[in-house]
């Protein structure tokens, strides 16, 4: 029997006993252990995606868990195993497939979106998304491997090198994550963070910062870089204060990696980027080589997931798990899907 | 005698004639052949840089001569060479300089702007700032050296390769330019335009040229494109209308190259950005590099400078020059500063 947490529209969850789906030719069939819920998650919940999202739908993809079944001509995985994905589907024939750029194909299917996701006991998806994961990993641990993911992203995208600056606008898990993901690569990392509870989280997990409201942030940059600025800043607030921020703190030739949605167009100060000669940067999802160091940086520490785990809350109170992260004050909030004893 | 054209304020021009500056230490004095105007020297003129001139001034900066007195200690030259300058003034000390990006220093100065330029028979400036010419380029075409090393540099800024497609939004002389040079580098070049008369020089210039207000441009870039859109965009109009085209014109990882100054900030569709993972690059002036391969554009005929020539002017008529370029039609206007017979 699966046990599954159904988005049916309305802001409403319910959960619901159903077969588990035999794994297709090609497919497995993974018992979920954990399942965070992820800001995408509440935007599910709250309509927001509901031109995407066939309602009464299994939502979900920041997951963990165990290989139950194999379908025919699966190779290379064996039931037991552990595992994660990484819930992309694309066409491969779209000119973004045909440039190598799978991750953005133009009629990209995101698993847990689109089509079904992990927030259930027992669930089938194609192998090929299959991510394997080290047999000493907690489960839980793994199950902020795809977040983090995100947050290698951006900062590969972003080419930042050890003994570089770089500002995370917005304390959120993202911008958590990405704080982290940049310290470990040697960078120096300050995050600005409105919120005096985000900011107490980031401190908690050794990250530098600061209130933008209260200290002048541009003069801070430009004294700790010895007058040059910032050589990237990761915008994950959305804001526009966010984005007016980002070119004022930037070096010559410093990079702004936009990773936040901004739902409209925001006024950029394009002649800062001409004089300085600045990038932009857009950043979406992640790609093979991104959850491989995700893999390793979980693995080793280096991005400490269970202090960001603020509570694991099983299957049958997932109405409560989603009403606590929309409080605020949690920062990643776990399902126990219970597919793992 | 130096006959020397000086912006005196109040949108004039003089000319006056004055002792030639005897070249010191490390510096050389050149016989100007000529002296294209370009948009900054416009703006000159308008007024709009009177922050940064200092009246009466001698203004411009695309320039060909001859080497006519060598100062103590220069060596590597001739009097009698074919030379143009890299008109740029760095400090050496600021963090830009440090980083190695010299040509954006915090403190550039800005040779025939923040200090006395090309307009006159006569120059003296420091030796680091001349560029060889080979013997065999004509002078007339020399001149459009300097406009051609901005062209240059922004295609080199874009990493746009053969094969590639390419959009030019506006073709004034910048864009004219950056079209040829995008062309020499294999990739399709499409150049959009208002003017009509600026569309017939484009297209004169064998450039593929359209009316935005009159073709969907969109359709026409993705159905040229198999449905992928463009590689890179150079937005060269200024215009919010040119900013907003060009995102959307944009295929996944495509690059959108901020050349022309927007004074006020834009509104930019960030989300955009974040969905087809787009880049957006400031670009500024040059480097040497992009002289090197300025001048080889202009010696084989690749940027074909004098189909781009519309006048030339001797320098006593000066205000001629400037009203003739202001009324609009012409591309580019010398001025003959009579320094080579
Ligand atoms: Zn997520
Ligand atoms: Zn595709
Ligand atoms: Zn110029
Ligand atoms: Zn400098």
């Amino acid at each position: 029997m699966t046990r599954s947490a159904h988005y049916v529209g309305d802001r409403k969850m319910t959960v619901q006993d159903t077969d588990p789906v035999p794994p297709g030719p090609g497919e497995v069939r993974i018992d979920v252990a954990y399942t965070g819920i992820c800001g995408t998650d509440l935007h599910v919940l709250h309509g927001a995606m509901d031109h995407r999202v066939r309602v009464p739908a299994v939502i979900g993809h920041e997951m963990s868990g165990r290989i139950a079944e194999l379908g025919d001509g699966v190779e290379g995985h064996r039931v037991g195993d552990p595992v994660t994905v990484m819930p992309l589907d694309w066409c491969g024939e779209c000119p973004a497939c045909r440039a190598g750029h799978t991750h953005i194909c133009h009629r990209l299917t995101f698993i847990g979106i689109d089509s079904t996701g992990s927030m259930q006991s027992s669930w089938t998806v194609p192998a090929r998304v299959l991510v394997p994961l080290p047999e000493e990993l907690p489960l839980d641990h793994a199950a902020l491997i795809e977040p983090t993911a995100v947050a290698v992203h951006d900062v590969r995208r972003s080419r930042l090198t050890a003994g570089e600056h770089a500002v995370v606008i917005g304390a959120g898990p993202v911008g958590l994550l990405i704080g982290k993901v940049a310290q470990a690569t040697g960078a120096t990392v300050t995050v600005l963070e409105l919120d005096p509870h985000r900011r107490a989280v980031a401190a908690d997990l050794g990250l530098s910062v600061v209130d933008p409201t209260a200290v002048d942030v541009a003069r801070q940059v430009l004294e700790s870089t010895g007058g040059a600025g910032a050589d990237v800043v990761f915008e994950v607030s959305g804001s526009a204060a966010g984005v007016r921020i980002a070119t004022d703190l930037l070096a010559v030739r410093g990079r702004l990696v936009v990773v936040a949605i901004h739902p409209t167009p925001r006024e950029v100060d394009l002649h800062r980027i001409f004089w300085r000669e600045l990038e932009v940067l857009g950043v979406r999802v992640y790609q093979r080589e991104d959850y491989a160091e995700a893999v390793w940086l979980v693995r080793s520490g280096r991005v400490p997931t269970s202090r960001l785990i603020s509570r694991i809350v099983p299957i049958e109170d997932v109405g409560r798990a989603f009403a606590a992260l929309e409080a605020g004050g949690d920062v990643k909030v776990l399902i126990d899907c219970g597919g793992v004893g």
